[in-house]
């Protein structure tokens, strides 16, 4: 097994992009419980997700959802991030919430429901030019819920032209991220329910089309990692969105329903290339933290990615390629463990601390007073959520 | 076979109890879509549901949701509903929707909260007196999200401490009825999670407690006649709640999804005894109508349960048990499908016209106007939805 | 709805292919039941498949596994089945009951496995040769049981060098058919193991790759008709393994389990004109009649599918368009059950009656005699099963 | 968190029963594969388990299962296992290979069947006389694949009279523990599929009976934990079977698929008193090993029962409670993980050591010779299988 001061070099590149709005109220259908000091805008949410940054040293960009994220002048946002050490990043598109969604967006039946959702993401590229951003990624949440309720077969034709539509509208530089996702909302069918789909539709548009794996949205027992390494060989792997699941789409802390399949989406990860910067491959997350502080939550999934990280580059790569060579099951396997059962946790505080950061994030983070301070500033106005 | 003309006296006990929460808005944690109509108060449902009477002949009473249908005067409202033609019906509680039940409420490791929450059983209780109702409907959202968040096995004590308490309030014609649900809200763990622990915490109380089985509370893959056969044999079948899903808690209109399913718990209740009034079961929906038009999906969703139970009926069940006793397994599942290949939609049609109802109830409602002269009458105020 | 009349052109054009080892034992790893009279050879076989169509009219062509259906002259086969009227058709690879594939076989890590499997896939091509068939497919058992056992990703790319070599020895005529499979018997991860790496891979290779769909080989809760949509649209459907499940590859009769999901099935066939010959669809079953007799089993199964076709068929396609474009979710489902709950039985009976075809094919069946004609014929050597 | 040398007196307690038939060749419906080496007899399997307790200390019983261990003299057979260091255990019937039990055995519909299964049970007692074992388990294959093929209601009352038959027989000191499996071999639906059934059924026999718990046989998605929680709670676990899966009843190394969620399970045992020997709970493995080595399939499984009980031990239970009652969400789970993400296998090497075990059970295995020694013994005669 390598020492710990070999990898970290390759430690040092991960950076995660926390999502703006998991320092806003979210929930379920039946309850959103609101909680002390949750952001009123876009400004306040991106200065909680500098707290993560700053006593992590791994999350240096903020995603943005259109429209929860807008702002009036964009150029002030990017500034007011850069002031507080992070960037924007990845735009989201929201086509779910408006009322003429409810049958549909980018795949509806009517042209003019279409269009306007295809407005919407030309809106959005738009303000990726504000912004900086280079990613545009798409989650829809069309479907239906009943048999028959809508010809699946025309949808997906009509969805292969509105990303057409939009896919033409994207920069040079930038990119068209398509995200998958099982079901929910819709119930009977999803219009992009699985990565097969997904890899269709972006294959059809061009290189700068890629695939969001996000580690929520798939079907009971499938194995993510598999995925991971067969986007990373198609090259269409664009980004993940992190969290975790026991059951659905529960967009728990990442690593915390089941660390193992973590780690392994991790080594197939870096067998793939992923973990190299110029792989294109973006970490996200995307959690809702409806019971649990946000902050903290979002600094203990930054956490979690990074330690499964150290794990899964501390894997004897020439061990197991041996006894994988040699069918030895068992000590594969073993090789496999070994580098998951090892604790790092002792390591990795001590390189945080030989490089300006905390060495228990968590702790810092409660000792900075910042939980009190905004719980007593952010009085007053509507907490932001995923209507705004 | 049996003929239609046999089938109708059982036929003609089918009575379905509707929940008023089905005509108020609902959706999912990313949007509830209003529609056009939609009722503003308790009063507004329960002549929403009577159309669904009127039409059907199916739905002679009403269940209400405490605080959801919460009156001045239940005196009023009981009046209201008989005439309209229809009965109020079983109690809901509901405690996942105020602040301190955040981490639970029966179950929660607080006294003062399972007291807070006990307290909201007694004011259910005193309500089933105003309204003449039978049972007292336990689903509790109780859970957790993380391991080690909550105790398990204590907050399974504290429950049954807590049920004994409200059981013992319950009066001799009164029952409690606890229903469980694999996941959701919480997705870690649920306190009530299976059919075995309604069975044994209900079994520790007596018998005038009971369980609840809603059709789309189960793991995937779980065979729930066989829950339906076991809970009957037990003597703790309750009631339904009636919905269909493909993935999760879809509480899509019951038979929607897998109308092959229906027929077999149909079949199950009948072998059961379960359609005999005096069983003691009760057939209720629990749906979300989040884009269908809510009064018609109600109107399907008794017509589906109806015509599966007539399905049901027709199944020949002395030849199925000379099948199954002469072990012939293609002899016996080809019995089984003739029954449910039947249509009985024609027969069915002939027998609402016979008993002075429409024969097609879906098209007696369109035209009929009402659903016009509900959305030009209800302008203003707040429409009603599972906040209020 | 249209009439029967009008759907009896499109209903003659149903051709299913049975599956030799249908009529061989079969069971799971706990036991294999055997039955009086199954067959000991591919000759025997046949002529259990020809007792299949003589009833039917519906299964002209029997699909041969290889080694199983193994003969020294398969002329004489050939010739065989073509005097009980029926003809050879698929030639099914087989590489995971020789020792030497005991950690995989296209994909295995070991170039001298892989060239043996390669080398099976070449004779079965000489087979192809001889039997006058198009198809040669491939299901592939590959996959591993433990993290680290294996390298997913490089077997990824020998898998896709294996087919490449055994594409490149497929006649101008013949085609070559990947099947997917969610797991078993590999527990950990399965080299083909959904529609989008089968697609990746024959897209890979060239026009005349495509895939295979087994009914029973996906996830819980997976929409099987969305996929078949898809792989229409992308030209890439090549045939149908069916059979239906209840929890994992059951491979029980197909619709059994759920004759609504095979419904919607057949309306995503038809509406992506699967049904049509010239589009290459192939329909075949692939199920194990563990504890039912075979033949009428198999007699079972294609009457399934010929009911199922027939009531999509009957779906009123305009009024379904109608009510899409109208975004009337229960209209339209409304039409979609309509057809579903349509009892073609009757005039499915008298359609095959004024085609010189038995009313009820499984009465016809039992009143022949065969089965105990068989019984007592085929006295002494070893029963085929899967291992022969 | 305590230290290691607080959790060794309770670890020492850790007693693994090893399944015999683990030691002969298993696999799945599509292939068996040998293995060098494999025990031809009772004899030979209890000589390789006692290989296994010999490197570990772990594993002082081996479990047997009639007919496949069946021998002429049961005490020569107890002599041997004592000559070699290990006990014989839980007694584990077999109704699943007759053909007389295709449509089932207890709970068969034709009395004369459920007689036989039942004389069989009676078999099994008097060996338990023979071989001192406390536990007679009974894992039923019963259930039907179609439906309409079986009464299942009869069904459950045809099992409770055929299980309070054999308990009658039982003696005051042995117990009667029985088993439940979601699905396999039965596809529709299985006559003990849950724990509720199971544990209805044991609860009307009496206090010696109990349910045993095998990981594998549960809904995908279950939480296990909770049902250990429940059993204890309500003073009916009587044993587990362990192994892991990803999908299905896989039976793979306990530990492999998902080690935190053995840890869970270890958490709530010892949370629940069943670590205590006073508990009656029995932990047993039940695994196949159908690729790997079978003895150091062995020995890694109980290897990894004993680090997550480790584990477990180590747990802050003060500070979890503590955690728990102030709702602290993050705080309560970063406890629970901090014992889970202890690296224990050095504490435990050095443990062994202390005690006289090799501090690396798999090397010292691995250098012993055993293998080699068997593989070159074990010429001839029949290799142990699943059929005897």
């Amino acid at each position: 097994m390598p020492q710990f001061s070999e990898i970290t070099t390759d430690l040092a590149q991960l950076a995660i992009e926390l999502p703006s709005w998991a320092f806003g109220n979210s929930g379920t259908r039946f309850r959103v419980f609101g909680q002390p000091g949750v952001p009123r805008d876009p400004f306040e949410k991106i200065a909680d997700a500098a707290q993560v940054h700053r006593h992590t040293g791994l999350a240096p960009s903020v995603a943005l959802h259109i429209p929860w994220d807008r702002v009036d002048d964009f150029d002030r946002l990017r500034a007011h991030a850069a002031d507080l050490g992070v960037a924007l990043g990845t735009i989201n598109s929201n086509t779910f919430q408006d009322d003429a969604y409810m049958l549909g967006s980018l795949a509806h039946h009517d042209p003019k429901v279409r269009q306007q959702a295809i407005d919407h993401h030309f809106a959005c590229i738009d303000i990726m030019g504000a912004t900086g951003s280079r990613d545009l990624k798409i989650w829809l949440a069309d479907g239906s819920n009943y048999p028959g309720q809508a010809d699946i077969r025309s949808r997906q034709d009509w969805l292969a032209e509105s990303l057409a539509t939009i896919y033409e509208r994207i920069g040079d530089d930038q990119r068209l991220v398509l995200e998958y996702k099982f079901f929910e909302p819709a119930f009977y069918h999803t219009d992009v329910p699985d990565w097969g789909t997904a890899f269709a539709q972006v294959q059809a548009l061009g290189d700068r089309a890629v695939v969001c794996l996000d580690t929520g949205h798939h079907a009971p027992g499938t194995n993510i990692e598999f995925i991971v390494a067969q986007l990373l060989r198609l090259r269409k792997l664009g980004s993940f969105d992190f969290n975790s699941r026991f059951y659905a789409d529960d967009d728990l802390i990442v690593g915390a329903a089941d660390p193992f399949q973590l780690y392994r989406i991790m080594v197939e990860v870096i067998r793939g290339g992923g973990l190299d910067p110029t792989s294109g491959v973006a970490f996200m997350l995307d959690q809702c933290h409806n019971i649990e502080a946000k902050i903290p939550g979002q600094i203990r999934s930054v956490l979690n990615v990074q330690e499964m990280t150290a794990r899964a580059l501390l894997l004897d790569r020439d061990a197991l390629a041996a006894a994988q060579q040699s069918g030895d099951v068992l000590a594969a396997n073993e090789i496999m463990m070994d580098a998951f059962y090892t604790d790092v946790r002792g390591a990795l505080a001590a390189w945080r601390s030989s490089r300006g950061l905390p060495e228990d994030p968590m702790a810092a983070y409660a000792a900075s007073g910042y939980a009190d301070q905004i719980a007593q500033a952010r009085q007053g106005g509507a907490q932001a959520g995923w209507g705004a």
